[in-house]
């Protein structure tokens, strides 16, 4: 019996950034449990398992969490090994956390494998360091979907002096850029707007906070996409346009 | 000629949360420049390549950084792969955008490979999801570090509604503690202060936010130490207590 669920971050999307744990989570899979924004590429560690998309998100059809967690349970009392793959990490707008409660609270032996986030993954692919000296000593994550009850305190985010990375913000940019400008944030404040982060097929807009909507709009910007807004965001752009000496406020940047 | 400077987040201190991308690097390198915190054990990927230490810590003999600087742009003219190796990811809390821009300005090729930063590491391995829906909706990195002459609103911090997750902070915690409470953040607000993250020999100490200097100084919390500030740092504690009907306020777990 090696009955036990890992729940795994695949990373951003890139499958070289998976990690040599989550590697092996995979190799010792018998389920492999796959959320919609993981990048099938990394099945290749695992060619002799069940995989079983399981789908969640906002808007389309979806599998409900009710349903995940009870086939989890159920492969796992069967003395499977279950891997449930999730993109990004588990415990950054994930629901690792919840899943873990719930499957410990029945018996069930549960390991978490960090990934690395689609927000650090985006920015470092644009040439943004979401930390520098000098500039932004710290960052900050959120997510602006809102079924998340819990509050945001956005005179708060808007004050703190961190980068901003804001997750699931696509539909929300005029509400987000209303709530930060309320906040007391720069109407001139860099920001970058990076769409399925590091893959392939990332694009890039970038904007300042009062014309990020319509910059987006005019970009045809969708989801998955990871918002960067802080100072950081425009540093590698001044010295490109130091080096070059033109200027641009939206463009998109194939296979960076 | 391969020259080129790969800036590789080697992660927390696990072997095991290297990425695939790093090994890559790693393989290809003919020289690796090594930061303290690193886990030599992750040398074991360039078993052919040159080594050379380059440790940095606040307040011990290190290495200067424009030495470092020097060193990587002489190896890359020389036709050299170099993988500067740094503990974490390179863009948080590593310089990674300053020593990729120093590079860049001087016609050096550079990639940067992100990494699994030691907040997030060490708080998956003590049970604590740093956002979870309904506790907090984002979480807020940063430096307590004072050689980052950027400014701060601990203030905002403290109202931000996010997990803090605060590195470098092991010789300010009293003074952490004065600005939180001072900006209206709640005296009781639970805290665990998690050393050497990630590695076989991580220390956990839980406390709150008034009793947390005093805990962490009877406990003997060493650098490099995380504090993670905010209720999802009792989420689970109140799970065991329910289960077990004990409480504590510091302990030590062993090889998590």
């Amino acid at each position: 019996m090696n009955a036990k669920v890992w729940l795994v971050g695949a990373g951003p999307g890139d499958p070289e950034l998976l990690t040599l744990k989550a590697v092996r989570a995979l190799h010792e899979a018998d389920v492999v449990m796959i959320d919609d924004l993981v990048n099938d590429a990394v099945l290749e560690h695992c060619p002799a398992a069940r995989v079983i998309p399981v789908g969640k998100r906002g808007g389309c059809r979806s599998t409900p969490q009710a349903f995940i967690h009870r086939l989890m349970l159920r492969y796992a009392r069967q003395g499977k090994c279950v891997v449930r793959l999730k993109g990004g990490d588990p415990c950054i707008f994930g629901r690792g956390g919840e899943e873990a409660q719930w499957l410990r609270e029945r018996g069930v032996e549960v390991e978490l494998v960090n990934g690395i986030t689609a927000g650090l993954a985006g920015a470092t692919q644009c040439d943004i360091p979401l930390t520098l000296r000098g500039v932004a000593r710290g960052v900050t994550l959120v997510t602006a979907h809102t079924q998340d009850d819990s509050q945001l305190n956005w005179q708060a985010l808007a004050q703190g002096g961190t980068t901003l990375v804001i997750y699931m913000g696509v539909a929300k940019l005029g509400e987000i850029r209303d709530q930060l400008l309320a906040g007391g944030m720069a109407a001139d404040t860099p920001v970058a707007m990076i769409e399925n982060a590091s893959l392939a097929h990332q694009r890039e807009c970038r904007s300042d906070l009062s014309a990020m909507a319509e910059d987006a709009s005019a970009f045809e910007l969708k989801s998955p996409a990871i918002l960067v807004i802080g100072a950081v965001a425009a540093v590698v752009e001044e010295q490109k346009i130091a080096a070059f000496g033109s200027s641009c406020t939206a463009y998109g940047v194939q296979a960076l």
